[in-house]
């Protein structure tokens, strides 16, 4: 660092956009965490091998992924904080092509929670783990004074098993020519929580999308075996997950926006509210990449699952970036790497989140 | 549930000793967590076995621990929220008798953090993480509003391999005349964060022994290949964790108080403040169970790794429990499971702590 980057750091301090998701928590990733952390994985799941020992003995590959949950209110439509932090680490485990095994859960409850909701909540945990089919194997539980925490948090971390001859699945493999693929509507649980907290009466109906994806990625992979990678679009949406895909692999996306769905109600609330929906958080969408011949057969795989009746191929991976990139490759400032197309035939450029849409989403 | 049960439950709330290491939250984790979750592992790290997918391959065991760390105040004599985050988790991983590999990091910050204080804890992690020779491998970011968390939250998630022919260590292994060895002298921890707090000038120079332990344990299973398991006794001291050891393996144990490593400065803390020093928090000292014929050689490890310079054999296990046991044997009550002696033969009992001696020491 610099005397004056020093200089600022003293004075500076944690914003909520911090933990948007977009490009702050992005920088606030780089210049804290991979500074002094330095090979911390940025994809969702980390993915480590486990060295055989004996002589004719494999390596085993697993993939490690973790997620505190502090979503406000606690409950909602279509979920509670319980279900949120079982889904949101079981599908982060799952992008890297893994299958998910287990999941330790750690809490963190103010004095004075009622322990009613606590149950509620640890009940939804065990029937959400149930549906995934993944088990909750070891837990922790702290508690802080009243005032000190806001009612609970939650951390997940989970453990998925690479298939024996796999490999984990990747960002940079992402070629020219690739399909986009979603598995449905986008911004259900942006503005599920949205409408909550605002108490808006005409988005009543909006519940959030929560669900546990493991099972869809796996048959998407069985029926298109040389998928590039998977992502789930959360906190910053589809634009930041995009960008952030785009960035990884150094090519440029574009976005039919007719194709992509969104429910009428979530369009509406978007549309009154001033939000872009490509920037509001899903917890149970999946986004493939996947080679153009294969695309069919991952759509319909989607489309088999019960949480993928919506899913659509929403564009293509166009060449390879050229234009704003760096000279020593590291990072890409102007750039315009994911655009949309509208009906009409013309583009504009699908930002990454800046600042925060919405603090606690997840 | 009973219906009167269920009454209590609806009026009752979280209290601080719900997560004191002590009786109540066992009781705890009974009614709410193993009630919904049904077979999560009570010990410090769980066990998964990754089963091998090809014909010749042999399964591959890991050990998996999670923990949230809400110590304050994040910096104090001995350490600070970061390295008690890495030392904690690698120790319980560790216990097991696996090998730590990497461990995950997750932060929920409030806004208006010092950007510096969180360069310096994250600084402390890396520089921990290097000591104990464990990798940060992933991590994630959540910020809350001002006034919903107290300036840092940090939960770390351990994965260790378990040696290749080796089975987890489980304290169901312990056996009458095992002896009690202790890695170093008690109650250093929380008495160092009692005298921060309380700004007791007489306790000044008692620091925290936060370490990482995983290199020594790993030493004391080379010299004692036969060690029953291993405990790190944190929240709730030695007293719950040796309580815990012979709940589990239905013994008695006695403890020779005249042999037990106490600092004076912190004896003397403890009988000024009223506490009982065998129930004060430690995060750099370790207990084995070991054969007795073992014992020494255990020891010499200990003594050999640099935290373990003051290790002592404490005590022995005595006959198997037999009073006190209920008929379905799931839970002892009013028993005498450990006994400590003094220099002059008495003995009392060593109790599990019930009620919260000091919040979030950890």
């Amino acid at each position: 660092m610099t005397t004056a980057d020093s200089q600022a750091t003293k004075q500076a301090s944690v914003q909520l956009a911090h933990g948007s998701g977009g490009s702050m928590m992005q920088k606030l990733i780089q210049d804290v965490f991979v500074q002094a952390f330095g090979d911390v994985q940025l994809e969702d799941a980390a993915s480590i091998t486990l060295v055989g020992s004996g002589a004719n003995e494999a390596d085993t590959q697993v993939s490690f992924s973790t997620d505190s949950y502090v979503i406000q209110p606690l409950f909602f439509p279509g979920g509670d904080i319980g279900r949120i932090a079982v889904c949101g680490t079981v599908n982060d485990v799952a992008t890297s092509g893994s299958r998910p095994l287990c999941i330790s859960v750690s809490f963190i409850l103010e004095e004075g929670f009622p322990l009613e909701d606590l149950m509620r909540i640890v009940q939804s945990m065990a029937d959400t783990a149930k549906e995934a089919k993944v088990n909750i194997v070891t837990g922790d539980t702290k508690v802080v004074g009243k005032g000190q925490a806001d009612g609970i948090f939650i951390n997940t971390t989970g453990l998925g098993l690479i298939p024996s001859g796999k490999i984990p699945l990747r960002a940079a493999t992402i070629q020219p020519g690739d399909a986009i693929v979603l598995s449905g509507s986008l911004g259900d649980h942006g503005m599920c929580i949205m409408s909550q907290r605002e108490e808006l009466s005409f988005a009543a109906d909006i519940a959030s999308d929560a669900a546990p994806l493991n099972h869809m990625m796996a048959a998407v992979l069985a029926a298109a075996p040389d998928t590039r990678c998977f992502r789930d679009p959360t906190r910053g949406g589809l634009a930041s997950t995009l960008n952030e895909l785009a960035d990884a692999a150094k090519v440029h996306m574009t976005i039919e926006e007719r194709t992509v769905p969104v429910k009428s109600s979530v369009q509406g609330a978007c549309e009154m509210l001033g939000y872009d929906v490509f920037q509001v958080a899903n917890e149970g969408k999946i986004v493939a990449i996947v080679p153009d011949e294969q695309a069919t057969a991952a759509l319909d795989a989607m489309k088999a699952s019960p949480y993928g009746k919506d899913a659509a191929i929403i564009g293509r991976v166009e060449s390879l970036f050229k234009e704003g990139i760096c000279e020593d490759g590291s990072s890409i400032q102007g750039g315009f790497n994911v655009q949309i197309r509208n009906a009409f035939g013309a583009t504009r450029v699908m930002d990454t989140l800046v600042g925060e849409q919405l603090p606690r989403i997840c």
